[in-house]
This record gives C-alpha cells, sequence and structure tokens, in this order.
C-alpha cells in the first residue's frame, strides 16, 4: 500500500466526513496500491477495489483469478478474494466496509465508475450505510503528484520523446509508416515500457487525421509525420507527440512550426503555482490566433493515472495552478490547409516558481528531419 | 446502422416487454453501429449511445469531440451531441428516450456498465420510466454472430496467426524477445488490423508467466517461446496463442504439447449444435488429466466485441452451444514443473455440423521451430 497516499485519503475523508473511501476504477485503485490489477481495465466485471477508513486503515477486494498477482504485490495487505464464477465482488466489499466500521457509516463511492446494479447490490447489502458520491475526492488528490510520481512521469516522458526520435532515425524516403512503428514500439518495450497506448503514425496527408495508427503508406520527401506515443508504467501515462518531415521540409510546415514552439515556450512561462489554467489558454490563443486556424478546446489537461485528468488549460472551467501538478500541453494543428497537420505534445510538471520539461530529450525548436 | 442486429434486438425486446433498448458500453454501441467511437473505452466519460425503440427506431448519443467521427460514419442516422465541457449525457439520452416514445416506459440499460451517477440523473430526468436492467439481452444476442461477424473474425484469426509465426521466423537463438514483438506487431499492422490488445512475448523460464510482454531477454537454444495476441477491427477481437521453441525442444516440452494437440481436436470433435459447454470441458479434462497438472477452470470462451463473453466451456455455468457461435480454445499449462509454460489457444466457430478453426494458417500439430 501506498502509505503517502492512503494518508491523503484520510485527511481529505476528514474534510469530507466520511467513514469510508472506496476506489474501485483502475487508476483510483493503483493510485492507493502502486499496480494495476491487469485484467481489470480490459474485463470490467473483474472488479479490484482498495477501501480506506477514518483511521488510515485499508482492505482490498481482488477477483480469485488476479489473486497470486494481488498477494505478490501486496504481502501484507488485508485481502478479501471474491470468486469470479462463484460470487459477487459486492458481497466482499459490503463484509470490508463493515469490517472497517461503517456498516451504518457514510460510505464515499466512485459513482462515475461504479455500475448502477452494484450500486443497488452494495445498497441492499448495507441499508443503513449511506452511500455518497466521491469520486472529486480522488480527482482532486491525484492533481499534485508526489515526488515519486514525477519522477516516474520523467522516466515516462523521456522514454516516449526518445523512442519517437528512434522512429524517425530508423527511416528514412522509400520506408513505410510500419518501419517507424516498429522501431518506436521497439523502444518503448526496450526502455521498461510495461505497455502503451495511442500510437499515432500520421504521414504525409495522413498527419491531417487525428487519431490513426501506421500502414504501409511509403515515405516521400516533403512529407510531414506526426508521431505520437502514451507509455505506461504502474498504470501512470506520458503522452508525447513529436512531428518531422522527411528531407526538406514545405516552407508552410516550418512556419507553422514556429508558432507552434512560440506557443509552447509562452504556455512554459506561463505556468507557475497560483496561474489561471483559463489565462495559460488565452495567453496560448494570443499567439495561435497569428495562424489564422481554428485552435482546440484546451491546449492542455492534467495526466498521471488517466490520459485526461483535472486540471483542464481551456476556455471552459478555470482552475487554480498548484506546484506538483503534471500536465499535458499540446499546441496543434490538423488541417493547415496544407495538406498536413503538424503537433507538439509536451509534459511538464509545475514547480514551485514555475514550469519544468519532463519530455526533455528532443529538440523541438525545429521541425526533426528525417533522412 | 446495422440493420440486421437492430432487428435482433427489435425482437428480443418484445421477448422482454421493453420500450427501448440502450446500448452504452462501448461494445454494444459497436454491436448496432459497425464502429467503436475511439475514445469512448479510454476516456469512459465520453458515452457513446445507441438507443432502439420496439418499432426498431434508432437514435445515437455522441460527445462533441468525437462528432465528425460519429457523422462520418453513420451519415443518415439521428444524431444528438453533447458538450464534454457543457452539458451531460444524460440530458440528450432522456431526450432521446423521449422522442423514442418511452418517457413513461420500459428502458432496459446496461446496469453492469452504466455508472450509478448517471443512472441516478437518468431516474430524476425521466420520472415516469421504469429503467430495468438489460445487460444480458446483449449477452445472449452477441453469442450467435451474423456470417458477416464470421468473416471478420476469420480475418482477424488468420492476422493474429499469421503475426505470431512472423514472428517466429523473424528471429534465431541471440536475438531478443523484442526483436519477436516488433516482427509482431509490425505484421498484425501491416496485415490490416486497427491495433491491439494482450502482446504475450514469453520465452525461456518467462514462459512460465501467464500475461507478460517482450523484454531484452536474448534467445536460447533450447527456449520455450509463448506468444500472444488479440488483433482488432471494429472492435472485434481475434486472440491466438503459439507456442515454439528455440532450435530442438525439451523432450518434456514435445510430450506436454501432443497433449495440448490431442486436447485442442478432442474439444473440436466436441463442439456442434446442441453440445452442452460443461460436457466439451469435461472432455478437455480427461486428457489433459493425463498430464497430472492443474488444469485452468475453463478450457474456452465466447469472443467477439469482448476478449471473454458468453458461453464459456468451464467447470461452472453450462451453455448449449449453437451454430454462429464463435469461440477462443485455449488448453495451457503455465507452470509445468520444468522451466517453462506451453498455450494453445485458436479461434473456431460452431458450424451446423460441428466446429470449424478460424486461426488456420500455420500448422500447430508440432511445435514451431525458431531457428
Amino acid at each position: 500500500m501506498r502509505q503517502d497516499v492512503i494518508q491523503k485519503q484520510k485527511a481529505a475523508m476528514a474534510a469530507a466526513g466520511l467513514d469510508v473511501l472506496v476506489a474501485i476504477s483502475p487508476e483510483n485503485f493503483a493510485y492507493g496500491t502502486g499496480f494495476v490489477v491487469p485484467s481489470q481495465p480490459l474485463m470490467r466485471w473483474r472488479h479490484a477495489i482498495c477501501a480506506v477508513n477514518s483511521d488510515g486503515k485499508a482492505g482490498i477486494v481482488a477477483v480469485d483469478m488476479e489473486e497470486t498477482t494481488v498477494r505478490g504485490k501486496l504481502p501484507d495487505a488485508d485481502i478479501r478474494i471474491w470468486g469470479e464464477f462463484t460470487d459477487k465482488p459486492m458481497n466482499a466489499l459490503a463484509q470490508l466496509i463493515s469490517d472497517l466500521g461503517a456498516t451504518n457509516g457514510k460510505v464515499g463511492l466512485e459513482m462515475n465508475y461504479l455500475p448502477a446494479g452494484d450500486h443497488d447490490h452494495l445498497k441492499r447489502l448495507l441499508p443503513g450505510a449511506m452511500l455518497i458520491a466521491a469520486a472529486e475526492i480522488f480527482d482532486q488528490l491525484r492533481q499534485i503528484k508526489t515526488p515519486e510520481e514525477i519522477d516516474l512521469l520523467q522516466r515516462l516522458s523521456r522514454i516516449s520523446d526518445t523512442a519517437i526520435a528512434a522512429s524517425f532515425d530508423a527511416v528514412k524516403a522509400g520506408m513505410t509508416e510500419m518501419d517507424m512503428a516498429a522501431a518506436l514500439t521497439r523502444s518503448v518495450y526496450e526502455q521498461g515500457a510495461e505497455h502503451f497506448k495511442l500510437m499515432i503514425v500520421a504521414t504525409g496527408p495522413r498527419s491531417e487525421l487525428p487519431n490513426v495508427g501506421p500502414t504501409e503508406r511509403i515515405l516521400e520527401p516533403g512529407d510531414i509525420c506526426r508521431v505520437e506515443i502514451f507509455s505506461i508504467i504502474d498504470g501512470y501515462h506520458a503522452g508525447v507527440c513529436r512531428t518531422a518531415s522527411v528531407e526538406d521540409p514545405p516552407e508552410k510546415a516550418v512556419e507553422i512550426w514556429k508558432n507552434l514552439v512560440e506557443c509552447k515556450y509562452r504556455v512554459l512561462d506561463a505556468i507557475r503555482p497560483g496561474a489561471s489554467a483559463k489565462q495559460v489558454y488565452e495567453i496560448f490563443l494570443e499567439k495561435f490566433g497569428e495562424l489564422g486556424l481554428p485552435p482546440i478546446s484546451f491546449v492542455g489537461h492534467g495526466i498521471g493515472l488517466h490520459l485526461h485528468e483535472d486540471p483542464y488549460l481551456g476556455k471552459y472551467d478555470d482552475y487554480t495552478l498548484e506546484a506538483g501538478m503534471v500536465l499535458g500541453i499540446e499546441p496543434l494543428v490538423y488541417q493547415s490547409g496544407h495538406g498536413f497537420g503538424l503537433q507538439l505534445k509536451d509534459m511538464v510538471t509545475v514547480t514551485d516558481t514555475g514550469a519544468k520539461l519532463l519530455s526533455d530529450s528532443t529538440d523541438t525548436d525545429t521541425l526533426y528531419r528525417i533522412g
């Protein structure tokens, strides 16, 4: 168990008047325990649960198919196993909540994850308990990363960044997107990532498409290549996107890239504890607006145990930035009107005095050159 | 929209007395529409919904970030867009349900997916409607695949099968698991898969570990190599696992493999319309038992829009097999007691008279040989 996180949860529970706080999504289970149960994100009925009470006492509910993994990771924890084909997970959770002293207490739940059917079952099992929506507690806590979390996100940022550069270096005109993908995924694993999500390899006219994987398309001189990947360890994500040209880039691409780079620096300059996330977005808009192209509705968002999490740096809700936040920052143009798109996505952490780039392996001041 | 699926849903709704049936999980949205909204499985708040009424009239709810994709795929559909940062999806769903004539009707929902918070919101918006658990309707319908679904699963099975053989053929002693992974993923994309899940590359002593990705481990003569991958198109999955030896295999591995191959043939022989899934499992156990090793609790399961779906061929619930079912069949030994594990996972469909192998590209009668 991650005692620092449990202590934070304990403090948040006191403030919210909760007796037990239940983590049931893969990301919040990982937040308290430090790992993801492998099959939980793939088979959502295989609930893995971490519950903490107001004394900081914690217990785990896991499915029998994952018992060895969970016991291996948490040898000293209070673990309740339920049988995938012979039992229901809410029986084990209700028992755990009772054992944590909240049979008739206030129980905080992730109402944006817990399926309605399980919620009804839990209500029937614990008629005296008050089941309360508490996902926001996790959302709030997870915004501020610990030094260990930032170290891991730095490592992951460099893995993604380095892997993309490796994919650019592995190819030249005449080779294919698939060749880039092979070098990219190889590098991600080679550097120790457990897996990856959202690989984008979009070259030539395909660079205009937001989320596309690699094809057998052959690289030609002058192509613009957008490559993105999220590397993952212990449930933490770092997403980086880079853009390259095959040999000499089109002049217009150089011009747009210059704007995106300047956007990045202005955003980095504006990020500091106390800054308004909305104002950072407006500072981005000011520079980006010079392109005369439609902006996306946010230039950044929190990232960590989820691909997208609070805070957003965008046109809607506002947030006050704080030290320890980790943000994905992504000035981008999908449709430039010139048959290509460009994207510059970096990982950044808010320090005590400003912003620090986590994806710092590759120089992005000029368009990367392939061949 | 997939009219054949809508018609099936209509018939099932009549039998269950429902006025509207709502698909809200990625797999059941894809079942009615033929595609997966890209970000829905990654960001679960981005609900994508397909609702059908008892006249077979259908409507779609989608998030603004995916509007162009959804309208592009379903140009003629009734589509309701909700704003990720400015609205709540249940507002759009409640309106759609009303427009489908069920303001005060019986509405079937996936209570094992719909989050409790959304369920509560929907109840408040439609106080006169009866919200009823109906996930089983989808589970039941999806068990029997259409000829088009079987064609796609055959194609995906061959992609996975061929890619694994390519990964074996790409390496020899002295090369690494990462080299296998590079060839494997390359081949999967090259053959047209949109993406993949659950890549296992487990060689030498690592072949004993159930779910592990590739590392820099160097292949040595005599190694046993377990490689699995699920190829994916339009939300459909085909998982195949093969086992190879680097050069000459250990004698014990040949012996165990012979048993697993015989298990596969006995299972294929036993599968036919009308057969009991539990009896097929018992037929497997009879042969597998000769090894004196602990069996897994099922030898197969349905597969399609989800990695694991009904029916299971195992020791718990029983099912009667029907033509059109597609099954993953997987005799396996993780811990042989000899420092290696072996697995033979195939895709099979139930025909009018028996079973047909879908993953039929590679001869698995003997252990595949690397080098």
